[in-house]
């Protein structure tokens, strides 16, 4: 898996993947943000700990995954990582930084010197952005000095634990909207930022959605960073203020003749807002445009659609779009469908970008190995809860491929040998070892990338669109079970037969300091 | 209520003001932020068709409030005016944002133009962060030009919706530790950055507990951002790091002989960590420090504490302290109390930082009058859900106490009389008008303060210190059957009668165009 290419070949790749961070770094979200401090105490109390103690600079290894998909979900989109990158590239303490970690009075200068020299040296392996993760798979492998990787646990979790959540959530949403038999196409529009937990949360929550397969936000900060299409019309405030509602229609038509969506329930949607519509419709015909859409933001979405379907058909206006927006999330939207709403587009606010039911993802940075005598030696953390005990050394993780299908994901100790395809491989539970299938004639692929080697960047962040591509592509390869929102099908992720003993010999050695009490 | 002061003494608060928000501007969450586009892209194509149709300068006012507590409390803290403050302070659009709503194609020049030359010119009047606040009341008022009104809903609501929130949620957990009868001072600390939803969440997160009552955060930028006390000590990964856990208990109380907490939970708490811990505590006492505290992160917290506290105490450590981490929120902190748990200080992640039963507050932005004729005319937006209708017109929130206990609070217009508290005052609710109470030699608190006037600011931002201490003040005049965090009592929020009659008869006008169907 070493990253072998002719030195030119290498150089470029460091230069592409600069100039690409050095854009990435330009954009309004981004720009002018002074982050080193965006950590908890702890992290610079056990950096100055190791520092003083001469550790810091040991070399260790330390995994970032998740223990339990949330929302009930079958697999997690993996996000964050350009955040992660744009902030390992810009990690300094400047004076500023310096001076107030003097005020704590906790630290002595020479840490304080030595932190003012602070970069980060280390390797990162990562999961691409886009990719479907499982529980306990490395989404990303910090490895290098003891100081640096504990330093930047705190900033590296939050950024990953909050896009890879609004990813996910936003693609159960998006799972939602396509399951209509009728409207299979009907596009999930992001429009949160009002609910959102502040600034951060609604642009990059906007960027995480984008990426899982909503069509657009309404968030122009978002739009402007990150090229998101953006979307939106008028409020109720609009209709509001005109002295009626087919005044307020005509107005926005007027100054949008070739985009207007006309909101439809501030009186009365059957009554007053679909009559309206119809009439600005036709006018807008004889000009020699077609009104795009009619927007319902409360009621009964599912009988309000119906009917506004048909008396728009019935005007011959079937070519007029019907957008809901209105307190929904994956559940309403479902239950819409299933009882036959006429829906073309989906407007979807708080409990997407808050992933209301389960606002957070637990995202955790556990240590797998550390240097002793100039040898990386595995580790282990035990737990009463044996689900939390984690899984030792310096992993690699494998998808495995039947017919294009992925069949199973395989973490393996990074340094074992390659598969061969072309022979049997066993595949065991890893708790319940006689489940068990053998494989053959598969495809192997390693889903962590290079991203860091020795501190210098060798990968070229992706743009936008190629990470949308990567989600719609990795998830086709699952079987509709495994992506189905309720009671998943527990997709395999197994551990190597020599990763498996490996773990079971450090459990069984494993003898806590106790006294005899 | 108008403002009267000479003009050199107005002049002196404006000044005062302005070199506040300076100094704010210049903290590290603040600066170089780039937010004029933090907005919906539909409040730019209403500004625009405002501004087409030539009535974007038409006054208008609009309230922001809530409709319902979060989370079952009885209250909201109403916070996050600084952050509104700022933005508005800074509102501009660049070349850089013009451009990009250029690229849109839907906005002209004369527009673009127009925009470009965009300030914020109207009035805010708003109340003081820090403040208990209940539904339906207004805790800004805007009133201005239609087009500036408008464009800043959207970030304003974030800013008022998030910090609120987890002032309110923090404040639930608070509580719920000063409740501890054996442990009335325990502190709850703020330890939730990993699990934030991203950066600005994590930070203004902290500011907001930190204003509603919580001691101190682990996190570093809210600490230098906000002066807020940063606490910490160390991980799982230090204790891991040594070759056993009494290495690491010593090497971290050599580091920090003079505040030191050590986490005992990571082999086995009663077997392992008190046992070293109390070593420790020893040998530190040798060298005349005192170890301050153990943490315990996991397993059966009331069990677990118990049991620590007696072998601590049975050592003579009964001045070393226990904190709890681990999941905890407000039931469970409440429940570990019932149960006898011995704990000192209350560490809070996840369940804080992102308000995990409750994730928003639907603060909404309403348009309650606007100019006609040269005449502010009061609106309504009526609904068929009953508890959507809006109070109309430009009002004031009065909080009235009797015997130095708030009693009620009334919305009023805001050009009624002021009150006489000699005279006896009839309160009546505004659904179920027969129930009526009477008042008499009661004090009154106008709860809105003018922050803007004509755009110029107006208002001295104050220190945290100043807003901790109002939550504080603002708590304690209430009952604690309304300070309950279940089921407590409603406090009484009231029309008065101009407001009241005013709202029946905008309520019986109201004509929404029907054709006859």
């Amino acid at each position: 898996m070493a990253l072998r290419h002719a030195r030119g070949a290498e150089e470029e790749i460091k230069a592409r993947a600069q100039a690409r961070i050095e854009e990435i770094s330009a954009l309004p979200v981004y720009r002018g943000r002074s982050v080193p401090l965006l950590t908890d105490l702890y992290q610079l109390t056990m950096m100055y700990g190791h520092f003083r103690a001469g550790k810091h600079r040991q070399r260790v290894v330390f995994d970032l995954f998740y223990r339990a998909n949330p929302c009930g979900n079958g697999f997690v989109i993996a996000a964050g990582l350009e955040q992660v990158v744009w902030y390992l590239y810009h990690l300094r303490f400047g004076p500023e930084e310096i001076a107030y970690l003097r005020s704590l009075r906790q630290f002595p200068e020479d840490f304080l010197t030595w932190l003012a020299e602070f970069r980060f040296t280390g390797d990162l392996y990562a999961v691409p952005e886009g990719t479907v993760v499982f529980p306990n798979e490395p989404i990303l492998r910090f490895e290098g000095p003891l100081a640096e990787v504990q330093l930047v646990e705190s900033a590296v979790l939050t950024f990953i634990n909050h896009q890879s959540l609004i990813a996910t959530k936003a693609r159960r949403i998006v799972e939602a909207a396509r399951s209509d038999p009728r409207h299979p196409d009907a596009p999930v529009l992001e429009m949160g930022l009002r609910r959102a937990q502040n600034m951060d949360a609604a642009v990059f929550g906007a960027r995480a959605a984008y990426i899982a397969g909503c069509a657009g936000t309404s968030n122009l900060l978002a739009g402007q960073s990150f090229g998101i299409p953006v979307v939106g019309t008028q409020g109720h405030s609009w209709i509001q203020s005109f002295p009626s509602e087919i005044d307020a229609f005509r107005a926005y038509a007027d100054a949008f003749p070739d985009a207007t969506t006309l909101l439809v329930d501030t009186y009365d949607v059957l009554r007053s807002g679909i009559p309206n519509a119809i009439t600005v419709a036709k006018e807008l015909e004889a000009r020699g445009y077609r009104l795009r859409a009619v927007r319902i933001d409360s009621g009964d979405l599912a009988y309000l659609s119906k009917r506004a379907r048909a008396m728009l058909d019935a005007a011959g206006l079937s070519y007029v779009g019907i957008i809901a927006s209105s307190d929904l999330d994956e559940r309403t939207i479902r239950d819409l469908i299933l009882q036959g709403a006429e829906i073309n587009a989906w407007g979807v606010g708080t409990h997407l970008i808050t992933s209301y039911d389960c606002p957070a993802l637990g995202g955790v940075f556990k240590l797998a190995a550390k240097e002793e005598d100039g040898v990386l030696q595995p580790c282990i953390k035990v737990s009463e809860n044996a689900a939390k005990v984690t899984n030792p050394g310096k992993k690699k993780v494998l998808r495995l491929y039947v017919d294009g299908q992925a069949s199973a994901d395989l973490i393996a100790l990074d340094d074992e040998p390659d598969l061969n395809p072309a022979e049997p491989l066993e595949l065991f539970d890893p708790v319940h070892t006689y489940k068990r299938k053998v494989i053959q004639d598969y495809q192997v692929e390693p889903l962590l990338v290079p991203v860091f080697l020795g501190g210098q960047l060798v990968y070229e962040l992706p743009d936008i669109a190629a990470i949308r591509r990567r989600v719609e592509e990795s998830l086709a390869k699952f079987s509709s079970e495994v992506r189905r929102p309720i009671n998943p099908h527990i997709y395999h992720v197994d551990l190597s037969l020599p990763l498996w003993e490996l773990k079971q010999r450090l459990l069984h050695q494993m003898r806590p300091v106790r006294p005899q009490t």
